[in-house]
């Protein structure tokens, strides 16, 4: 062999530098979130807006060419120029969408430490301390929700770890449960694969990630297929009917099949119903014991932490898993879904694979937590920084004063639209969720009803003084809109500004 | 209804007193990642260390009771004292463990503004310019790759996603590859879904990551489970074998099984070792047309940015689809997986499903990208920026020289190794991977060379002044050691020093 060349350096951009450009960027995201009431929620935007406005082919060269304070400029212009006025804006004080994705200045701050730290940790010796980090900060959490000793790491044989999303709790979940039901059917005398028929249990609220867990898992072809999901009725309070699910359980065991997962749900999306826990709990345990009761309160299960809204959880204690979202309401930037078990045994039987390159004596000598067994992905950020800075900054009980000021913030549009004789409340407020719509005229028909509600809400976001998402609500089925509170720019300002325009706009509408 | 009473304010940080703030924690990583060389790459760590130091319950209140700047102080030293002397140092010049897991400062001010921006994109309308600076920021790098324009969005039916990892992107494959055969298989004369036997296929040498998306997917219920499951021989190259290939799906043909999924490597985690794509093509092509080819160039892959190593992806043409970390050896932080479909359609029809909520008007219409479709969760954070931050800051030559330099300096360490009597060469260097060990000396049993080459890789590791992953090649099993190179801050007298050091313990360990 003959010494090759040493090609050019690329250019990196010097230590010394980096602070500068890096104030910038602060000053920048300071700036868009101070003025961001300055903004339409969401402005007037076509698709390929931006796509036309950014150069079709990857730029050549960069910092070999252009000082890197000229480039970072240009850089920083374009984004306030191109990529911001395109932007649906979460954070902005009147976006009531969806879910509120809390962002907050302790967590950003947590992810720029993440960023330059910058080291994954799906084995503890990959990084011991950012497992060790997620271990506290998730047991602190489970603290906070008051749940069992024995879900948390340090006291117990469950735990948590910190996923991407719900949508990745649930099929960690589903794949656990599939796990752990097959390998008790597989013990037993006259075990068949070919005739084992599992089926899986969530409510017709439930969110679509269930269904989607089960695609993935290959127990549904497409969202419509039946063969292993039973999707359960609602009651009049848009929860589980725990009758319902007794028939279907009751019906598949007769069948011969057997129920491996039920998805309850603590907040639904649409509605924020909460299904009962107790009784679902009850019903595995008398008619399904092979089941995983896994608990989906990605969205309002943080608001736990307050005890006054602790019952949300109650017969917790007897389910399998929970999943909740600080990066929902719990003023943690996404990602950060927080999923629980009350025994992590199962989930590490059913998640773990160990090729020699992932061996090591740490994790050989089973005294340490390898999180890429909790998970489905290999890789993982460090996470936990985040939610500990989160914890450190507020403490508990200013993380309590978010999410009572977000109810209350819900209570008082809700006692807006009651008394609002043009308006109607669809179903119970739930938290800091509210679901609403003009009220049907003596006689009118339900399109009809609908078509107005729809106006409604396209007029609502097109104006950009604030964004809603509407949905259907079942039973029977009505266009409604739908006001998520828990940003953490919300005051009560925006709560009776947003009321104004709605009515504004509904009066416009209606003329 | 009574108006309810206002609860007190959460202590949210003040706009004017983030950037202070901020400039401390970015003053703390410019320090950190330019003084990262005096700190072991991995000091001595025992389980608990860190855990034992964090209280066991969160704290109470925070910024409440404590002034903030002070309460970010304690924090930052927190940070300093307990966790960065537990950390791994992946940043670290001499890490030459798993793979480069490159961080960059352009790459980390992608991320600060994400985390300030703080928008999900599932679906176009919910950050229009997420999406489409996602899907020109994957073009971009699809044309750096020199991919065929049908695999890119702005000029073909397929395109690209930023997911989470390698692993995601696989089993994104894997079910989309499902997805597909089954409708097909639906859709002929006889269809018994009860005797449809779906078969992968991947090396022996392939990633982890494979096994796993089977466990997940329902087709293996451990890793050891081998009903759908082929893996398939390699040639002493440590590639897969196409002849092997062949007779296992001529096996599972005759069987009445339906191959359904290829895996091939672009860069295997032991060896480096690259598939021969044309053939595995060819063989799907001749023997299998409706099996799904997914590339998982996840380490290697991004090489291909440089005219002289495109061939590593020769045969992707006729492939359905491709994974590359930007994430790995691309300057881009982690996470940032790019996965690549020749025909976004299959992708979509897979892993589509839409609830009431999920709708609106921009969906509707067809004319744009909704990113929930390509993925598993439902969120998604704005990862884009911090890709076209990279590109911005570097450009497409200077992300070359980034890889030239990585296999300049593998090179050199090969050279090292090949001149040395004392080492040998296991496989062929890829790229920026090399594999050796101390030679077998003569009449040596392989027990004995293994114990004297793992002992070398743990002395290496716990002196603090290099990290290798050790791994186990076959054909024979053979105990080796393993450097990749590619860290940004890595240059050659970091090389030389780890040759040195390497070659110091081998002495003192044989001495």
């Amino acid at each position: 062999m003959t010494k090759p060349s040493t090609p050019p350096a690329a250019p990196h951009l010097p230590h010394e530098d980096f602070p500068p450009i890096a104030a910038e960027a602060i000053r920048l995201i300071t700036t868009y979130l101070r003025d961001i009431e300055s903004r339409p929620v969401l402005g007037p935007v076509h698709p390929g807006d931006l796509l036309n406005d950014l150069p079709r082919h990857p730029p050549s060269t960069g910092a070999a060419d252009t000082p890197s304070r000229d480039l970072w400029s240009a850089l920083y212009a374009d984004l306030e120029n191109l990529i911001l006025p395109r932007m649906t804006h979460w954070q902005h004080p009147a976006f009531f969408g969806f879910f509120p994705a809390n962002a907050s200045y302790p967590a950003i701050l947590g992810e720029i430490l993440a960023a330059g730290l910058a080291t994954p940790a799906f084995l503890w010796v990959t990084n011991p301390a950012a497992t060790e980090l997620e271990i506290r900060t998730v047991d602190w959490l489970a603290h906070a929700l008051d749940l069992p000793p024995e879900w948390s790491i340090s006291s117990g044989v469950g735990g948590g770890v910190i996923h991407t999303t719900a949508s990745e709790a649930t099929l960690t979940a589903l794949v656990t449960a599939r796990h752990r039901a097959r390998a008790r059917a597989m013990a037993r005398p006259g075990w068949n694969p070919a005739s084992w028929h599992p089926t899986l249990y969530t409510s017709s609220q439930a969110h679509s990630s269930v269904i989607k867990a089960a695609m993935v898992a290959g127990l549904a072809h497409d969202p419509d297929d039946r063969t292993h999901i039973r999707l359960i009725e609602v009651n009049d309070a848009l929860a589980l009917d725990p009758v319902a699910l007794t028939s279907a359980i009751t019906a598949d065991l007769e069948a011969a099949r057997t129920p491996i997962f039920i998805a309850a749900t603590v907040g639904t999306t649409s509605s924020g119903a909460i299904d009962p826990l107790p009784e679902i709990a009850r019903i595995a345990r008398v008619h399904a014991p092979d089941a995983w009761v896994h608990i989906d309160a990605s969205h309002h299960g943080v608001a736990a932490i307050c005890p006054e809204f602790r019952p949300i959880l109650t017969g917790l204690e007897e389910c399998d898993s929970l999943c909740v979202n600080p990066h929902k309401w719990l003023l943690t930037n996404f990602d950060c879904d927080v999923f629980y078990v009350r025994d992590r045994r199962p989930l590490i039987n059913a998640m773990s694979i160990t090729p020699a390159y992932l061996r090591n004596a740490a994790s050989d000598s089973g005294q340490v937590i390898d999180y890429r067994d909790w998970q489905i992905p290999l890789g993982r950020r460090f996470r936990a920084l985040k939610l500990w800075c989160v914890f450190r900054h507020y403490g508990v009980e200013g993380l309590r004063c978010h999410i009572r000021t977000g109810v209350h913030l819900a209570q008082i549009i809700e006692q807006r639209i009651h008394d609002d004789p043009d308006f109607e409340l669809v179903a119970p407020r739930s938290l800091n969720l509210v679901c609403f719509r003009l009220a049907p005229r003596p006689g009118e028909s339900s399109p009809s009803a609908d078509a107005r509600n729809k106006r409604l809400a396209e007029a609502a976001n097109a104006s950009g003084k604030l964004y809603i998402t509407p949905t259907i609500l079942p039973g029977p089925p009505r266009f409604v809109l739908r006001i998520a509170i828990g940003g953490p720019a919300t005051e009560e300002r925006h709560i009776h500004d947003a009321w104004q325009t709605i009515r504004d706009l509904a009066h416009h509408a209606e003329g």
